[in-house]
């Protein structure tokens, strides 16, 4: 099968399986593995910020965040489709007790004037106090424009409000863009960033920001159960993955080129590759379908909606592979 | 100053007074209170549920109905600018910890083409839980179809969800429409109604459903600090009002159509009639400074968005309140 | 039935009906009704406090001053009978999300080893922040001494905790010592009281403390549902309450006191008379069969665990009602 | 350093690293990770029951045993002491919304007139609703008697509520009485071990429970961000320790006795060995300064109150190394 469902799938490198077995350990609720430590302060230089936090998975990161950021009857402004509104099983509600008050636009920010007009009488008795913006880049692959960020963070910063970015896939914007890593961050309050997507560690995330909000996070990630002992050996993975796999994202997202170029010949459908990802359009409705065809011929896949798909290219998919994917993709649309 | 800010800043009349200070109490914590009961009973009657229950204000009524309704986790689905969403400080994330998920629509009611979308996936373990509808009626003043909420609750059944209906105006669509409050609340599972918008009483509302789920409202209340002693007093005027006002509320439409007509001659000005509400629109972005100028003449108004005021016609207002509304309109709209 | 069980069960007097008849009211949620304001006004100078809000019951009071006064994962200290943690439905982990850490005491107030024992080592990370101690007077019945509670908070002051007092009979504690009702709040950063209990009001109770918290309470009183429209038909209940009948208590404590003189004399039985109740102690685990002896008798009673039932006097009780009320414990007691 | 502050320091070891190394992994989000599968059946069928979850930690499997066995408002019944109340930061409040109920005991269960007491007049609208007893085995190193917890067990099925068991330490109190971890875990709704104690693993604990709790609790893991992809690295370190570790466990107790003989030689000091733990008493008041004084010494401890210190015996501690200690202890008393 070619697991084109998402670039969570990934398997560790024999490089990256040496690294955790000799990793150096210690008890990290008491703050003492050396490898986590290191994969934090690595972290936080990277992205321009004070300090970092090693959490389980990329879900704990944002609503970490979340949570040191707001009060409960906050309300945070996010994309109808940002992950932390639409796929974190409505997590906001449960743990900061948050509103979402969503959005819609083309590339996944809000312009000013919808800052502006939700901002207009936020004083009211009968609204939830506005509190946090959250971003996302890339968002279903796209790569946001650094100014469109700076804005909106020149806004956050003016009414009190703070700004986190979901940067689950950061590292794909920032080589998609030619910029480092904290560019592309700047701006953010907070940031969360992955090592389990597209650079291939097994398993964690890192939240990143200002020394204050990362310790008010540290505590909370053990509130939620987060902390883990001898956390370094998976903390080894994802420094291995962030010294040797970020330039590399760039194969990927040529990869994704090459196979959106030989979808687009497939009669029927649309492609659009971005970074590593490609979206493919099928005829009405038919996006379901798709995918059961698709999977048939051995092509993981991930339906966004009635009538489109995710494909998304990783570091165990190889040039043979997308040679192979775009051969069953026009299988399974000639059978659609 | 003619105060059209709201139907809820009526004050009681003479009999109003008179049968709140005759009324017999008891302890309602201990349900002892004969006319609390007495009053849950009527309401419950008209609007053909089981049993309901009193409460100090609307926004709980709805609050208690998500609590009855949901776990923490699960997701409401509500037009965008819902009381419950939009007008509750954020509490469906405090109180329930339930998330909305929120669409927009002309009629305030969601079409099946949606409904049917957002229920495909719903056992994702990314998403939450859809559990809850919320309708509202009248939303912002207008009456929606009967029909298009027997569609809705015909789909909420069939998914094992809940529909839950805001009818702090219900009565004004009853009137409107010529219906029994009965026929508006058809296929909620839980109604809520004001006694002190239109019907002008001082305090309270109602949530009316299934015995089962009124029992676990009933708790809740409890919870929320919503239990009162000899609330009959105030269940008195309710009462009263119940069965004294609810069919004047055609003279409060009848009112608003007068205004409505007389504002739509003022230049510059756009004027809709929506049962005991008139929505007036002005020129580009000066729905605040409108506001201000109407305050200026003496006439109260609430700003719904850049361009729209709201004007509420309600049990103190008169014809020749009316007359002087208009020609308020008609100088703060010289003044713009 | 003679109704000892609590002093809410009281129904209002004639002076009490004419003054809610003809109260002065406006629209509170806009903050525009004259009575409720007076109210708050006269509650807070009597308290010595900044500010107060007029709330539905003493639940949602206390409820609301730990909302204010806490955040989610804080930990507050309380006796382990405290109505806030015993009898508020566990609210206060569904809407602070605080969790108690209870202690034992004979009068009900926590010494000074015991508090320094749950400050050592406050900030390690497996614990719960602590952030409130929450004290009682009276506490079934009994008066405090003043200088425990001023104890308590100079504790609280010097390392950053706050202290609230669940004053809902406070003004039997007031009248009990002789003193000013400000004197029993002194010390306290939050106080709740009742206009229903001793006071004989139908409904409310209010919350006082410095403008901020105060500020914030009603903000969070709007979350809760609890912001009631033209409250001042009972606000002027609970004023025309404060106003006659404090000083009224001392009749409702003598009267306990030949109430329990006349039980004493009871053989199997023994009585304390506290402030305006009487504790009856029962032979061994027979509390629950006594209470429904003496409902037989007509004497309404409340259990307060295996031996013991609760007697409250209050402003319904005459003379002639506790001479009825020794008779019926006698007859109860023989046949138990 | 000789760290004897717990077991949850401990390295892997070689041959769990190899195990890790070579691990078989997949994405666990998708259920797709042969390892996490392999363990979570190994555990299930050890303890008896249906199914069971690995978890980041023995906190987060507390946690959702408590949310997937409980509703907001319910009541749980745990000792005073017990890890979820006292040690995991009052995360009964914030996530499932919860209010403990504490009682003291010399065993750490609760005996039966107390549970009859407690559960008297349960359905009171004024009190939470008890639904969950929360037990704990080891409790501070003390093996419980099978018998007490089967009491238990049969009043919590009687009554409608449910129990859980923080097995933390279960497979000593299983290794202590020569039973089988199922006969531990007998009675026991869910029941939560740890393989980061005294079992040596790096990572994580597991819940087990019937099938619809654990998988109530499976979805409450990616709420809460305990969701890892190629978790099946640490589960392989999990896994070897259970296949190898448990029976060893045996030397550890057998050092904690020698551990406790020697100190218990020390002048001014007294000490208890319990399972893999030795409580030692100092004088009044001096258990701060005497882990001070340890410390200086190399002996690391954990202070459990005034006059009490823990010493935890695990993996990484040899019979040279109780030598030292015990020398340590000597030292340390002598500075006291």
């Amino acid at each position: 099968m070619i697991d084109l469902r998402s670039d969570t799938v990934t398997r560790p490198t024999p490089g990256m399986r040496r690294a955790m077995a000799e990793a150096e350990v210690g008890d990290d609720v008491f703050g003492e593995d050396p490898t986590v430590r290191r994969l934090e302060e690595e972290t936080a230089a990277l992205l321009g910020k004070e300090a970092a936090l090693y959490v389980p998975s990329g879900h704990m990161s944002n609503q970490l965040a979340v949570y040191a950021s707001t009060e409960s009857g906050d309300e945070v402004w996010a994309h109808r489709d940002a992950h932390v509104v639409a796929n974190e099983q409505g997590a906001l509600a449960v743990l900061a007790r948050v509103q979402p008050r969503v959005y819609d636009s083309p590339d996944a920010y809000p312009d000013d004037a919808l800052l502006e007009a939700w901002i207009r009488g936020a004083d009211d008795i009968h609204r939830a106090r506005p509190r946090l913006v959250c971003l996302e880049n890339t968002f279903t692959g796209r790569v946001v424009p650094r100014e469109r960020q700076l804005r909106v963070a020149r806004f956050t910063r003016e009414h009190g409000m703070r700004l986190h970015l979901d940067g689950a896939r950061l590292w794909n914007a920032a080589v998609a863009q030619g910029l480092a890593p904290e560019a592309v961050a700047e701006g953010a309050d907070t940031v969360s960033v992955c090592f389990s997507k597209g650079l291939g560690a097994p398993v964690g995330s890192a939240l990143a920001g200002d020394a204050e909000t990362v310790a008010a996070a540290r505590r909370a990630r053990k509130l939620l159960g987060g902390g883990m002992r001898q956390a370094g050996i998976i903390a080894a993975g994802a420094l291995y993955a962030l010294r040797h796999h970020v330039d590399r994202l760039a194969e990927d997202h040529a990869r994704a080129e090459r196979l959106a170029a030989g979808a687009a010949e497939v009669p029927g459908l649309r492609a659009e590759a971005r970074t590593n990802m490609v979206v493919l359009t099928a005829p009405r409705g038919r996006a379901h379908r798709l995918a059961g065809l698709l999977a048939d011929e051995g092509v993981g896949s991930v339906v966004l909606g009635a009538d489109r798909l995710r494909l998304v290219v990783h570091l165990d998919i190889t040039d043979a592979d997308i040679d192979d994917a775009v051969a069953g993709i026009a299988k399974a649309a000639a059978a659609l």
